[in-house]
């Protein structure tokens, strides 16, 4: 057991602040990872202001973040995919039971028994795991990722939730050249499925409730931009699309866009309103439309992830920012000022 | 022209009664068959109410019918599948442009300028087209489906609206032996989802509001029956389905089923709640399950579920009746008053 530097909340009204924490020493399996960069996701702000209390409520002190990358500075005499120095990253899930049938499939994020990496029990020290709001952290090796060394790290953070969230439900539903793809919201997580979408080489249609935002989507790679108030627009897309990431939390209507489904046509929510969403069940019944969810990825479509990134150059667009403004981050998160993730220089924690 | 007998409503609040209208003679490619039995659709009695005036407002006398079964009486000089004397059946659909992506996919009941069998406008006379509560028909060939001489014929002709359209979602989402598959609402569609889900091997649920229905589900096909109103029933299959059909029309808690769909599970509404369903996204997140919607299917998929039927000897559980007898099926079909549909037997017709 070692003390690491941190970031925790020490209550649903605190700051989040700086603290020490315990990490384990690495058993054989594990690899400590020195944090460079930690994205900061907006579920970092539910948990910490213990928004999810009814369903996963938050045990303090909470030390978020899952968007994590970093250098290995220690391998388990069992390791063998990584050394010290190498970059390497932890998204949403340090563990799972490795046995069960999603398990085996590839689908870790539907594991019954998996270990989400911060405000979960740990099995190692007990209390909860600790996220990346951190100088180190130790990972069970299975559930590190390698990162292709072309790309800007704090850049490449993001994508370990919001890259996966969003590339994920793309290769399910078959995005690729030839359909036309559409994204709803162009916040974290919508401006990484423009990216994917764009790079995946479908034809990319962004809607947005802002006219300010045209340029940026385009810049970004959608090829056309909807505005989703004018019915007039929405209307010459009916029935055209081959599939539509939405990425709204917020309640909206999900049956303006169902209709510009085309045959087969797929919408998938990858932001989770609160409430339930009013569905017309004719609007699914003609053309055979289906409306679904989707939740980050298993551990070996994250790393296929990261490599198609590598491969693609594609890092979020991050407003870098040292730990000391975290605080401020989140006032600017809850209220959408940020183009597109504030990620973590975790250099600044050395002067805690 | 010629006449054909038929029964009619003048209005929403007639009684359907008998009546003469004009049928085509055959052009070169059209199909006339004699009618031997036409199923009752519950699309019958919301047409001829003018239940559905705001989406499909109804036509005056308006003749209901799209599931006919028959033999062919005549056939025009194009036509090489069929020959007087063949049994002959026709579905909802009695024409389309045949030129449209849909029509080339086999998509006939997505086709932007199909033509349905009742109450739709017709190219050939002017006014509506009608449909199978009549004595005889005459459809292009395109249309014209086979019937294999092993089924009862009252039986056969609910296949051609119940039996597609709970068929084909079943081999689109990929029902099959090893796949566990639940059917909500025991009624015409619901019995027919039954029978297809256990012809094709899969391990068949049943879900159903009433314990009296239990042994007529299990000698329909199904393995297991579930009181959905128990929770404690319903929660031991959470997680498990591989595809759920839900034939109910009427305003339902569809989250509950959600919730019983393994990962990539999909339910699939056949019925058509004339309200918005209530939708809890986080219940679609988790497993990415899906939720959609099926209409019918097209031509060659029905010809496909015809020959199926042959082959398995499945034909819907009917209660045959003279066309006399019309008003008072309605009047028990509106109360589920009919196990499973009701078929009338056209040589009432002829005393007419």
């Amino acid at each position: 057991m070692y003390k690491a530097k941190a970031y925790a909340a020490s209550s649903a009204t605190s700051p989040v602040a700086a603290t020490s924490i315990a990490r384990r020493d690495p058993t054989e399996d594990d690899v400590q990872i020195e944090i460079l960069f930690c994205g900061i996701c907006h579920s970092d702000l539910h948990q910490v202001r213990d928004e999810w209390s009814g369903m996963m409520p938050t045990v303090y002190p909470c030390v978020p973040g899952h968007e994590i990358v970093g250098r290995v500075t220690r391998v388990g005499a069992a390791v063998n995919k990584f050394k010290p120095g190498d970059l390497a990253a932890v998204g949403c899930m340090v563990d799972s039971d490795g046995t069960c049938p999603e398990c085996k499939a590839g689908f870790e994020q539907f594991c019954p028994n998996f270990v989400l990496t911060y405000n979960f029990p740990d099995k190692h020290l007990g209390g909860v795991t600790y996220g990346g709001y951190s100088d180190s952290i130790v990972v069970k090796e299975r559930f590190v990722l390698r990162v292709p060394g072309n790309l800007d790290l704090a850049g490449a953070a993001p994508l370990l939730c919001a890259g996966i969230t969003t590339y994920s439900p793309m290769r399910h539903w078959g995005v690729s050249k030839g359909k036309k793809v559409g994204v709803v919201g162009l916040g974290g997580l919508g401006h990484m499925a423009v990216k994917f979408a764009h790079a995946l080489g479908a034809h990319t249609v962004v809607f947005t409730t802002s006219a300010s935002k045209k340029d940026d989507a385009l810049r970004l790679g959608a090829d056309e931009v909807v505005l989703s108030k004018d019915a007039n627009e929405m209307g010459k897309h009916a029935g055209s699309f081959d599939f539509i990431l939405d990425a709204v939390a917020a309640p909206h209507d999900i049956n303006a866009y169902i209709n510009l489904l085309a045959r087969d046509g797929n919408i998938t929510m990858v932001g989770a309103p609160a409430e339930p969403l009013a569905v017309g069940v004719f609007g699914l019944l003609f053309r055979r439309r289906s409306f679904s969810g989707s939740i980050i990825g298993g551990i070996a479509e994250t790393q296929e992830m990261l490599d198609f990134c590598g491969k693609h150059t594609i890092t979020s667009d991050v407003e870098v920012i040292p730990i000391q403004k975290v605080n401020e981050a989140y006032e600017r998160l809850a209220k959408s000022d940020v183009k597109y993730r504030f990620s973590i220089d975790m250099a600044s924690l050395k002067s805690e």
